[in-house]
């Protein structure tokens, strides 16, 4: 059985959790009434479910190959990347202009959702080309944006992005490719780049490379990287694919997952590009697009779960292993299995709500350029993207779990789930950069953005004290504990506070996650069995989280690389 | 690098946390002196380092294979098989009288441990072996035992376990299998069996297949199944391979890791058997040997969980990502870095110091047949079991995470530890399932053995606190609240309990892996840094843990499978 999208829970999250009707009161987004919402959700889910998440085993059997220099994509992902170009999907929130929906970026967001749950390989070549799309949006001057915008919404062409090298991986600042003017206003790019996703494909008429390089006058570390347009096909007067650029597929990696995406070494031999933004000024421009792409991936791993979750509830369904004792014959009846569900379910919703909370925290930057929304967004982004992926991770962990032997065989298609889902806590800025990120630069307004947030969870919690007072007491109490652990890392220092990042992100996400199910029982009273799995079983884990998180940094310094297993 | 066995580790752990000198004290393991563990532990050591572990790649490469009817082993199988059973490392606690070395399970367990750690798929083998041989010397006649135990002992047959059926996997009493008498003292088997481990091989001249069938007159359930031995060849009059029994490999599995071992689904078309035991008695002889078998896979995990850490503390000291502003110029000098390392080796030294108190346990149970060291045992076995294997999948998802991008290209080798350790929780019944003993049968003596292990964990803490007040005192506050949560539980239906097993088998081994650390500092001051990392950063967790023990069933079975994501 393929997973069904989750468009209902989706729906429910943007009327009753993240407040969506503020984003459609906006001018800027005045069109994204509730019909049309209902009609994004619909569709999409329908293209997903129909199309989509049947290609999602044969991409893994059957990994894209590299023939003769051109990347051979797996068999049946024509037809769904047919589907989700021709249906405009690549463009739901770009400009109108050049062909987009001009929709909110949480609808891109549900869309984006729903396709990883149905096949996040194929999905990574669309996410890639909308990261393109907003930085020439927002950077390239406009000749560029006239000449590729049109094609990437399209889904004629798709884009790529190329940071990482062999030496320069989370630390972006040490690449060494260059760029040398060639007199015409375009450059000759030369490098190597490593860990291109969707590096080529014959599923488009031409691959668009963002390439980060130096130029000659660059300075050493990011402060002295400038961003490249790189196009396989450099576009003739027409516009149209003409001659073949300098570059080349040089292999394929062999990875955990994700095998249906072709994960690409790439070389550039003095090939042809333009600089997009100002010279020197490629960090910035990349940072503007990694930051929804990094909330794009956190709803890669949430969109992963949910299908997991999916998977393992219908086996549990379906498995008699001896007898329950309740109304279930099947192993969904004992209450370990019915434990690692509703756990799962729980995590999800609230990695979901999460997520959609960022992205309408970015429609309201966009559409307000309040800095409150700016800052609500940035803060999120990293929250979202880890918790996200952990989830993601975890419950397709737990997907095998619930499989028990079968799990363990390929064929049945769960490990599957866990094998993609792993790459999404390394990539676009691994977990641990998050969590720096967060107690870093997102908590450098004196935690300001931070206060302002815990600051609603607790006037939530407050206000649903009637109608539900012990889970709401119990919320209010984790927000309350959250605050004075915000204060103390704020008074520590930088190496102090990193040692405790990713637990204080957990801890934040798992308090924001029980605001958000709070939210929904409070809405809807069918909701209070899962919010009580939440705030009950899942939120307690914030205090040793926090004692975790507040431990400091000397204990690890204490520890020489010998006592922690390297050779001495 | 291949990773290096752990035996000074281990040795410490004997000397100062378990108290092995205790076992030697006894007239059955009198050998067993600080000399004797000397030489074992260091010939074992070296022959893991030099001979096993530098196979471990190449069996995930290349998997073992099905060729008119034989398995084929992985290349260079047959050069580690041979160093194993030639070392006489299969009957490490094999009786004497059949050719082993009598020494304690201890010992073994130190061995194995290793052996898992330096290539698990093949490790699998003598481990099963040593199962069979633990079976037939409790339960086996003599004709039996003088047959097969010189041969499985010296490794030159080896031995399965042929348990699960497609529709009986943890529900094992539904199996169908039949054993009809043949009027000759024999027994013909009819059956098929799934996931049997080395179910053929071409690196031994016999496999010996013990199998659980019904005989004609076996009641329904577990209380009517018999355990028979079946030889691939039948012993002919001088006890050599003679004819081919009427078995064979159908299939292999095509799994997600431990590729090297080969999963057989085993098809008995009236296979001549002969009984071991007494009729109906099967799950009986199923389970003295299962318990050992858990502890051993218990050591798989702690042993994939060493080879994972060391790769990648290794990766960290070697690759250089920015400034670290601290002493190493290698990842492994970033606070987060060092969290993941730290933490990871905290842990594993936690489950392997609770995998050998467990084995210490079963020693004097052996020795002294005083039921205290049995209860211990059974108390241990359950916790070591999953607390272990958890601990190799968390610490090999650690590495993959340590490792970066590289982590997930599957030529680093960081990512077939993960997929290797992810069966550990699975097989050997699910980690759910062990909790669920714990709860359920292990605390089935009103707790007795619990309570006497907490008040030993307490005594120890109190003993301890003119050195390490602080820690000390956190874990006697722990070991208090895991004594109050363990009296909760027992006040609670057994619906209510099983729903919170898996998170109250944590909080356990928590408490029991500080007082191991709490131990190692009190014994070397210099160990006092790790036991902070436990006892700070890792114990913690148990008070939320056990706030999910004690929530009951309730909230979970409000939820239907709909909610949980069963299509309606």
């Amino acid at each position: 059985m393929s997973p069904r999208a989750p468009a209902a829970d989706q729906r429910f999250i943007l009327d009753h959790v993240v407040g969506f009707a503020e984003v459609a009161a906006t001018d800027r987004f005045a069109e994204a009434t509730p019909d049309t919402v209902t009609a994004i959700l619909t569709e999409a889910a329908r293209m997903c479910d129909d199309v989509v998440a049947p290609l999602n085993r044969d991409g893994d059997k059957h990994p894209a190959r590299l023939e003769n220099g051109i990347v051979r994509s797996s068999s049946g992902y024509d037809r769904g990347y047919r589907a989700i170009s021709e249906g405009g999907w690549i463009g739901v929130s770009a400009a109108p202009e050049w062909g987009g929906m001009g929709l909110p970026h949480t609808l891109a967001t549900c869309v984006n959702e729903m396709l990883s749950g149905a096949c996040l390989s194929l999905q990574l070549k669309p996410l890639l080309t909308q990261g393109q799309i907003e930085a020439l949006e927002h950077h390239a001057d406009d000749a560029i944006k006239a000449l590729y915008l049109p094609k990437l919404i399209s889904g004629e062409w798709s884009g790529t992005m190329n940071l990482t090298e062999p030496q320069a991986g989370s630390d972006v600042g040490a690449l060494k490719s260059k760029a040398e003017p060639n007199g015409d206003g375009s450059y000759a790019v030369t490098g190597q780049k490593i860990f291109i996703t969707w590096g080529d494909s014959d599923l488009v008429s031409n691959v668009c490379h963002l390439v980060l390089a130096r130029l000659p006058d660059g300075a050493p570390g990011t402060r002295g990287i400038s961003l490249f347009m790189v196009p396989k096909y450099l576009p003739d007067a027409a516009g149209n694919p003409g001659v073949a650029n300098s570059l080349r597929v040089v292999s394929l990696e062999h990875k955990l997952g994700i095998h249906g995406s072709p994960t690409c070494v790439m070389q550039f031999d003095g090939a042809t590009g333009w600089l997009v933004g100002a010279p020197h000024k490629g960090m910035a421009a990349m940072f503007t697009m990694m930051n929804n792409a990094r909330l794009g991936v956190g709803m890669q791993g949430v969109g992963v779960a949910e299908a997991a979750l999916q998977k393992a509830a219908t086996f549990a369904v379906d498995r008699v292993q001896g007898p329950t004792g309740t109304a279930e014959a099947g192993i969904i009846g004992h209450a370990d299995v019915r434990r690692m569900l509703a756990e799962a379910r729980a995590q999800v919703f609230a990695a979901r709500a999460i997520g959609l909370a960022c992205a309408k925290a970015i429609d309201m930057a966009t559409a307000t350029a309040d800095p409150k929304w700016q800052a609500r967004a940035a803060l999120l982004t990293p929250i979202a993207k880890a918790f996200g992926t952990d989830t993601g991770i975890e419950v397709a962990d737990t997907g095998v779990q619930i499989h028990g032997g079968m799990g363990f065989i390929e064929e049945t298609g769960a490990a599957q789930y866990l094998r993609d889902a792993r790459i999404t806590a390394i990539y676009e800025g691994t977990n641990g950069i998050q969590a720096m990120d967060l107690v870093g630069r997102k908590l450098a307004d004196n935690g300001d953005a931070a206060f302002r947030l815990i600051g609603e969870v607790e006037a939530n919690a407050k206000a649903a004290r009637a109608a539900l007072p012990d889970l709401a007491g119990e919320v209010w109490q984790a927000a309350e504990t959250l605050r004075e652990a915000t204060e103390a890392l704020l008074a520590m220092a930088p190496q102090d506070r990193f040692a405790g990042a990713v637990p204080y992100l957990r801890a934040f996400a798992l308090v924001l996650g029980a605001d958000a199910h709070l939210k929904a029982a409070g809405a809807d009273p069918a909701r209070t069995p899962l919010a009580a799995v939440m705030i009950r079983r899942l939120l307690p884990a914030h205090a040793g989280l926090i004692d975790r998180a507040l431990t400091g940094a000397a204990d690890l310094y204490a520890l020489s690389p010998a006592d922690l297993g390297a050779p001495a």
